[in-house]
């Protein structure tokens, strides 16, 4: 894919992010992210076959660490690149996708997230299991830990929309985490 | 109020929490409440107004913790009887209102959840401060735990519809609240 396409990709993958964020999943039609982008609908299909498609994409792109891993990078190093993401992004109220992920999740599409659960652990288990390993991390059960991690920053990105956050709540997020780590 | 009216009440609540929960908020009518308490028209508007009347009045009862810090309680104890309920709350899968609340605060009801928010996090903060005071808890930053407590609770109250999750990890959550407190 030449470079023009994978910049329309982006900015349909972006705009759309804000429309699910704003109105769940259901409500986004193939319509509404043309008005957004200001694509034609042959434009538009031309990326993407759908809404499930365009969403399932948002969701999958998650942060990677396995190469960084097998460089042997710092735990610690890594660890702070992920917290700052996620601190980043608890503040993106406009930007939370819960609803529209529960809508989706409740269409029958629930083994997507059990894939992007599994994956999304697998990757903070190992990061600290490797932690553990080089000593940068406190001996701990890394499920546990991910639970907190994954399940408290759910938490979070859901009321974000409702409640008043400011960037103290994002920085607690980070420092239970570094802590249980042994930070 | 009588005897049998409270019992009428506790049942409506306690089936129109089930029907939030398979719903959300929006899609219940006070015609299914009736439906599933076998009450009459009649007999369900001599309790509640409205659904919102009824939805809210269950997120309001919540676990209060005052008259036992007043009583000078063990906070481990108290500690123990908290965790134990929500930990139990987080197997009910059907009973999980996160959908609905999030449905219901999206009609513009987001101040009950900043005051109900509040409420919580001012128990939890009262029986962390205490909890150190008697010196059963280690000195922490009762802001922070409450965050986790609360947080963390709600990511998986929305997830346990759609993940698979067992005892186990409704036992991590309270393990890590007993380990932040020191346990």
């Amino acid at each position: 894919m030449g470079e023009k396409a994978e910049r329309t990709k982006e900015a349909i993958l972006w705009e759309a992010g804000r429309l699910f964020a704003e109105k769940g999943f259901k409500e986004v039609t193939m319509s509404d992210i043309c008005e957004r982008t200001g694509l034609s609908r042959g434009g538009l299909y031309r990326y993407y076959s759908g809404t499930g498609q365009i969403f399932s994409e948002i969701l999958s792109r998650q942060y990677t660490v396995s190469e960084r891993l097998e460089r042997r990078e710092s735990a610690r190093v890594i660890l702070e690149d992920m917290l700052r993401n996620l601190e980043e992004e608890i503040l993106e109220k406009d930007r939370s996708l819960s609803l529209a992920i529960y809508e989706y999740a409740s269409l029958g599409n629930e083994e997507l997230f059990v894939c992007l659960n599994q994956r999304a652990r697998k990757r903070w288990v190992s990061l600290i299991e490797y932690g553990m390993e080089t000593g940068e991390f406190r001996q701990v059960d890394p499920e546990q830990v991910s639970d907190v991690i994954l399940y408290y920053y759910q938490g979070l990105r859901m009321w974000s929309r409702v409640l008043p956050f400011d960037r103290k709540t994002a920085k607690r997020y980070g420092d239970t985490v570094r802590q249980l780590l042994g930070g």
